[in-house]
């Protein structure tokens, strides 16, 4: 399957998740995955998905801006996302970029959430 | 190693590079390693390089603001950086994000460089 189909897919699913039902992320992610948040190192679908639920906000829109891949080897896809976050209350969207390195829907590493004023 | 020391060595290294010498960042490269540079994908060490030096600026000056990394597997590094693009004669530095996946400080792949305005 192309790559770039692979990762846009990927990264659909994964926002929409995120926007509408953020526990549901706990299935793109395993014991060894780790997520690095603005600097903080987190392991596990467990601890990941249980810091994503904490943030303190509750209605969120993602909008996609550009999406990039390239294949990583071993079948992986690394995937660079950038757009834009808009907060339910919030005059202005927060611009940001994220990593991901995965493979058949599974993330290994996720870099980011960066957000840029 | 700690891969924060190895990642942030890597990023100094990298952009100190680009800004006095782009032709040297050669050996950072071989023919498997791949460029995305807005959005344009860029195979082999020679057309990356031919890429960065036809850059429509001369002098250029990386601040780098945040270097986020994870061990990737099989003695891979995933870094993922952030920071301004000072050109000569320009009022405004340009905001940039940029991923790497390298090992023994050969990139593999190499996505952005991705500007924000």
């Amino acid at each position: 399957m192309d790559p770039d189909a692979v990762a846009k897919a990927f990264v659909d699913h994964y926002y929409s998740t995120f926007d509408a039902n953020r526990a549901g992320l706990a299935n793109l992610y395993q014991e060894g995955s780790m997520l690095t948040f603005e600097g903080q190192k987190i392991q596990g679908s467990q601890s990941i998905v249980a810091k994503l639920t904490s943030l303190p906000f509750q209605q969120c829109k993602h909008n996609i801006t550009t999406v990039d891949c390239q294949p990583s080897g071993a079948g992986g896809v690394l995937v660079f996302v950038s757009g834009t976050l808009q907060l339910a209350g919030e005059q202005h969207a927060l611009k940001f970029s994220q990593v991901a390195l995965f493979a058949s829907f599974i993330l290994f590493c996720f870099l980011g959430l960066r957000c840029f004023i």
